[in-house]
C-alpha cells in the first residue's frame, strides 16, 4: 500500500501514520490485504521524523495542484484527507475556509480520479455538519444543515466524495468525527480547542479559559479511538454502505462541567480550579450550532468503537501524550 | 430594481422575464417595493428580444468571472439564477456539469458578495437534490442525498447560498423546482425532458418516445406555477426562513401513464396514441432516483400554489405555447 495523508504533520496525521506504519496489512480499493510500502505525510509545514524508512514527508501548499500531483503518485492506494482550516478560523474568514477546505478537496479529488486506478479516499469530515433543531440523540440519517461555514464546507465534501465513488472515480468515505480530545501542543483556533485546553493546561500547571456555558454537551473521542476508527472506515467493505458513503463516527456525549469533574477525579481539586469559566459569545455561538448526542448505528456496524467514559480520556492523555516534567 | 436573469435566453428565463416586466413593483432586499428598472438576461446564446426597453441581452459564458462581472454591476438589486447544465448531461459529462452548475455558480455567488448592498440571489434548484430511500411523501426537511451529479451540484449550490446568506453577503432563496411541462421547443438531454416531449410531440402531429416505465411517478408543475412561484420566493420577507434558505415548490405528482391518459381526455385517442413506450435504462436510472411526491409546507406558506391537475397542464400549454397552425 502507498498511502498519504493529508494534514501529515498535524496531531491526527502523525498518529495516524503511526497507526498504519504499525499495521500488517490495509485492505486496497479492491479488496486485497497488503503490506505498507510507503506513506506520504502532505503538510504545510514540514512533516516530522517518524524514524521509519517507509514515510516521506512532503511540504507544500494543498491547493497547489503541482503540490498534489507530487504526492499522490499514480500508483497510491489510498488517500487520508485530514487537512482542514478549522472552524473558527473558517467563520472568520470565509475566503481561506473556502480555499483549504473546499478547492483543496476538489483538487486532491480531482486527482484522484486521474489515477491508474480508483484509490480508497478517506475523507475527515465533522459533526459540525449538522445543526439547526436537530432530534436528540442525532439518528445517522439527519439532515445536514450546517449553521457555520467550517460544517457547509465539510457537508460540501461529503457530497462530492459520495458523487464520485457512485460515478466510480474513488472508493470514498466520509467519517463526521466528533471532537477530538485531549489535544496535546498549544490551543489553535477551532471553536473546540478548549475542550483539550481545560484537561492539557491545569495539568501542566497553567490556567486554561472555559468559554461556553458549563451545561454545553459536546461529543467527543479520545485520539486513541477516533484512530482505531478513521482506519476501521478505510477498511470497511463498500457493500457496508448505501446511498452515502458518510458516517457518523461512535464518541461519547459529555458536559463540559462533567469534564472539569472527570478531571478533578482523576488528578485532584488543585488541578481542576485552574480552570476558569469565561463566556465568549463568539465561540459559544459556534459549538452551539453542533449537535452533541448521537445515536450512531453504522459507524458501529462497520466496528468503531468509542471511549467508556471521559475520565479514560484524560488518563488517555496523561498516558500517551502529556510533557513528561 | 435591476435584476439579472442568468439562463435568461431559455424557455423559462424569458418566462421569468416577461413576467417581472408585468409587476408594478418587486421587493428589494431592504424590504422596499420598486418599480423595475432594468432586466439583463444573461446567457451563452443571444437572448431574444422582448419589446421592452428596460431589457438587454447579454451573451457570454456564465463561467468566466468578466462576463459576470459585465453583467452583475453594481447598482444590482436581484439575481435569478436559472443557469445550469441538465441532469442528462450532467450524469453523461462530470466535469461540465461541475464548471456549469459549480463554478459558475460559486463566480456568482462571490460577485454578489462584492456589491455595494447584498442583493437577493433566488436559485432555481431542484428536486434532484434528493434520492435514495425517502419517506412518502417527503417532508420539506428530508436529508439531502442526491444519487446524481446534477442533483449534488444543486444540493451544493443550497450549501452555499446559505452559508453566504447566513454571512450577510446575499440574501439567498434556493428553489427546489420540480419537473416543469410542458416545455415548447425541442427535446433536450434532460433526463425529465420526455415528460414534455410526450405532450408537446403528439399535439404537433409527431411521435414520441417514452422512455421510463408506465408507473413511473413525477412531481411536476406548469410553467404557469412555476414562474409564479419563482416570484413568490423572490418576494418572501426574510424572516419567513429559518435555519435553511431551500424551499419545496409545490406541485402535483402523476404517473406518467396518467399523463398519456390526460392528453387522451384533452386532444383525442389520435393524439395520444402516437406516445411509444421505449424503455431507456440510462433515463429512467436517473428519473428513478427523484423523489415523486411531496408534502410542501414552507412553501405553501409562502403563497406558492401548485397545479389543479395535469389536464389543466396540458391546456395551459395549448393556451400559452403551442404553436398555431
Amino acid at each position: 500500500m502507498r498511502i498519504v495523508i493529508t494534514g501529515g504533520a498535524g496531531f491526527l496525521g502523525v498518529r495516524l501514520a503511526r497507526a498504519i506504519l504499525a499495521c500488517a496489512t490495509l485492505t486496497d480499493a479492491r479488496g486485497r490485504a497488503r503490506p505498507i510500502r510507503e506513506v506520504v505525510l502532505l503538510d504545510v509545514v514540514d512533516p516530522p521524523d517518524l524514524g521509519d524508512s517507509r514515510v516521506r514527508g512532503i511540504a507544500g501548499d494543498l491547493a497547489d495542484p503541482a503540490v498534489i500531483e507530487r504526492a499522490v503518485t499514480d500508483d497510491t492506494d489510498s488517500i487520508f484527507h485530514l487537512a482542514a482550516v478549522v472552524s473558527g478560523q473558517a467563520e472568520a474568514d470565509f475566503d481561506i475556509g473556502m480555499r483549504a477546505n473546499l478547492e483543496a478537496t476538489r483538487q486532491l479529488l480531482e486527482r484522484c480520479r486521474r489515477l491508474a486506478a480508483p484509490p480508497k479516499f478517506v475523507f475527515a469530515s465533522s459533526l459540525a455538519v449538522f445543526g439547526g433543531p436537530l432530534p436528540d440523540p442525532v439518528p445517522d440519517d439527519a439532515p445536514l444543515t450546517p449553521q457555520a461555514s467550517y460544517g457547509t464546507q465539510k457537508a460540501i465534501g461529503e457530497l462530492l466524495v459520495y458523487d464520485m465513488t457512485r460515478k466510480g472515480f474513488i472508493d470514498g468515505r466520509s467519517l463526521r468525527l466528533p471532537t477530538v480530545t485531549v489535544r496535546p501542543g498549544k490551543p489553535n483556533k477551532a471553536a473546540s480547542s478548549f475542550a483539550s485546553g481545560i484537561i492539557r493546561e491545569p495539568l501542566s500547571g497553567e490556567v486554561a479559559i472555559c468559554p461556553v456555558a458549563r451545561a454545553t454537551r459536546m461529543w467527543v473521542t479520545s485520539p486513541r479511538a477516533v484512530i482505531s476508527n478513521i482506519i476501521k472506515g478505510h477498511e470497511a467493505p463498500a457493500a457496508a454502505f448505501a446511498h452515502t458513503r458518510s458516517v457518523n463516527v461512535p464518541g461519547i456525549v459529555v458536559a463540559v462541567e462533567a469534564m472539569v469533574e472527570a478531571l478533578r477525579r482523576v488528578a485532584g481539586d488543585a488541578v481542576a480550579d485552574r480552570v476558569q469559566w469565561q463566556f465568549d459569545p463568539a465561540i459559544d455561538r459556534i459549538v452551539g450550532t453542533w449537535a452533541s448526542n448521537f445515536a450512531p448505528k453504522l459507524g458501529l456496524a462497520l466496528g468503531m468503537t468509542s471511549d467508556a467514559d471521559f475520565e479514560g480520556i484524560v488518563r488517555a492523555y496523561i498516558a500517551d501524550d502529556m510533557p513528561q516534567r
